[in-house]
């Protein structure tokens, strides 16, 4: 199998964790949020490539399942996959694991929008973003499937 | 108009902004995340509660739609609705604005089970929070329509 873009790694810092020692759900995002910075570097658009560019990607939406616990001090690693992407859209599917194990602790679907910040106003990707964006989705290859994207929140039956 | 239930309100903190000064995508969910916690006293699930009756509630799974940049300072309240409930499932609308101004920020929906942490292990609402749900729901009276629920995140066209 194809080895997995891995955007984000580290430990689960104490300030992120609720009065159980577990992660808080902002905290996962956040996790989400870095490996959003770790995707955007992967397409030129780290911060000395949002400087030339004058772009960066702005969130539009995000969906996030919960699926376990995590605990303080934990290592964990954030595998990123482009579900799809237009002239300036990108559409991201992250799932946070223990460094190297294959469960997944959470998952989360993403919209970004590139965005001109002279406006801000949304642009069509540069050249480099786009070339890059198009090399990455060759090599996800038969990733596993996005299991937790496209879902809607409702009650069971 | 009924009047909204605001389940928090303050001040969005320097630590919670990126380099623009802007709120970054995770510390809106870390002040929905703290409306939650509002919502459980609100319904008896508050550090009191949670200890008399051993249960707590988990965020299973929830949907953020980033509508406007929030700054450093700003004052803003958050403004829960109950979209539904089951014996043991809430089912939650959250909206951010300024203080007192109708405009939405952001829209977070959430879905959260009631479990009992002896387990943990999901368990039916006690009579306090159950009572209180219903009554929160018959006070909503004709508060506006949740208008980013029941999303699926999808590229345009």
């Amino acid at each position: 199998m194809t080895e997995p873009l891995i955007t984000w790694r580290g430990p689960v810092l104490a300030e992120w964790t609720d009065y159980n020692g577990h992660l808080r759900d902002a905290f996962y995002l956040l996790i989400f949020s870095y490996a959003s910075d770790g995707f955007m570097a992967a397409i030129g658009l780290d911060a000395a490539g949002r400087e030339a560019t004058g772009c960066s990607l702005f969130t539009l939406e995000c969906h996030l399942n919960f699926l376990h616990e995590v605990k303080q001090g934990e290592q964990v690693e954030v595998r990123t996959q482009v579900l799809g992407h237009d002239h300036k859209r990108v559409h991201l599917y992250f799932t946070l694991h223990r460094q190297g194990e294959e469960a997944e602790l959470a998952a989360s679907e993403q919209m970004l929008l590139h965005v001109s910040m002279a406006g801000p106003k949304s642009a069509p990707f540069g050249e480099v973003a786009a070339r890059r964006l198009v090399d990455i989705v060759a090599r996800q290859g038969d990733r596993p499937p996005a299991q937790w994207a496209g879902r809607v929140i409702r009650l069971p039956g």
